[in-house]
């Protein structure tokens, strides 16, 4: 198995290329990204995953801006380059401002520090949450 | 050094009284979480993180819930016990419903394959998302 | 310190070309990866580390290809760029095919969402796991 | 919302029995495992999640018992206990004998401490890599 | 918001040059570094984390080399490019030689693989650690 | 394989008493913790984390004591209960004192925080940190 090569709309299999199309319909783009023509490489992974993501991240009890903002948050701690670019436009898209993306960087660094300040100081969980 | 201890109001130092009584007094609560009750042991981590956190949870371009969201979804990508359990319960006191948490956890999930899936098939960031 | 530089062979001291002949000699490779021309730098960490590697990597009751999976999983989930890339390679040298490799990152990718699930359910370890 | 409590069968709308059913039905057992019954708190993320985890675990190229090796690798990377103590078990279920575990555990031990070196060490991908 | 963007001194405000102007006083150098420039897009996120940063690198119970040395290892558990690379250059500039980063990295590897080992071993706490 | 057992002295074969006479021996302790006890389980493991643990935290150019540090740094991050409690008391042996791990736990977590900052900001390295 060489480096894994995209697969792009002309050269994909009709299985790929329908699940290509949902998404370029349901997200109104001309193409989709990187992240789909690679996963192409296995139909079966592309479609379960866009199934996936399709159904979590339609709006619901969350809002669209939200549920980007999740992504970005957990993406920056991982610290995957490729889903911090792609979803920091996907939340600028849904409306996240300068502003909301300053914020949401002061949470995740603050959540980050302080995740570890309570393992280290072993803290126990207060009886209060345990209900 | 033996294994870390709570410090409670009555045993504290007036500087470490001071930073639990702004606490009480910002969050209208009787008493302080363990969280603060450790930190205590070294007033001064006590001090600088307790003023971030007020700084950083004021809402702003993002209202109070969606920041205890946020704080939620690093959390449990860290896995940290104590900070899922405290800001779980802050976010329901924020007014996050059952439906909203699960909605959070279905992103969190999501993000956390992804962003696997990503590193894995080693997907270059696309032109776009590079301006 | 300035940033590390790679150690050829050339240029490497006696002790350093033995482990390199002795990873050569294993491999059946003409050159070493860059990862051991790094570890180079100490000499100490580059035997006590091929060492330790060669005797975890020698098939036992996981065969090589199992192995070579496994190590792939870690490095996908920790987002290492340089080891997923050695290892992918090394896997695929060991048998595995473009199918593995896709049903790899599902597993992948599903435990790193389930692992968030259970963390963030706070789901108690049932009885019957703790026999 | 109060710290997240089980769902059991007797409790369950019947669509989450369905799911439940067949859970028990896929794997030949009595009852679900905790796992599950806190999804239920979310029946469209128990649905996902059980359909998502039942096709990516049924043996194709790889076979069960690799599938499950590879979950064990993930969840002590992420330190998720839930998940080390419910796939160690469906990984000995599935075949694991006691020699394999500690071989599961040598490599992945090794993997996450290469894969530091590699971090540390800023070692750049080899050019045979990236083709 | 498209892909953030550093903020030189010349077009910065009052309130972040302010800030650059401490940074490069107390640090004795001609210019920020870019992770400074980055945070001046948010100059309370900025004004906050070197406020902080000052703080606790602050030589005291430890020295400042000591400080560096564990800001490295964190970096390179968390496999942060930038942090890694800025950070290695503070530990060398506070004394760091090739020997002491040599055996850093050995500690930090064996850190990262024996974290794991006592995770998939499920190990329970010793008692003596418990007092 | 049910759940993984500790294997004390009296119940260990010749092979894994040696390495635990060598711990008891090298640490001056009356009994091993109980990772020890529980690698005893693949007597191989066991051998090579201990003579690797042994010859990376021998004293070089740096010593116990800021070993010990970044031992504890690493587990935090990594929110490994087990190693927290080990490496915590070990590093007060070799000499921590209340203000060393209260700075400790300040870097720890100013590091994981701006690991993160970093990351969301994607900060390109300076040119200089590139020589």
């Amino acid at each position: 198995m060489p480096k894994p090569q995209p697969i792009d709309y002309a050269a994909a299999s009709p299985e790929v290329r329908a699940v290509f199309d949902d998404i370029k319909a349901s997200r109104k783009v001309e193409d989709v990204n990187n992240f789909w023509k690679y996963l192409a490489n296995d139909p079966a992974l592309l479609q379960r995953t866009w199934f996936s993501v399709k159904e979590v991240m339609t709006p619901g009890a969350l809002d669209q801006l939200t549920k980007e903002l999740i992504y970005v948050a957990v993406s920056v701690t991982n610290g995957c380059g490729y889903c911090i670019a792609s979803h920091s436009a996907a939340a600028a898209k849904a409306g996240m401002t300068d502003a909301m993306f300053g914020e949401l960087m002061s949470v995740v660094g603050m959540a980050n520090e302080t995740n570890r300040l309570a393992n280290g100081y072993r803290v126990p969980i207060d009886a209060a949450f345990e209900n």
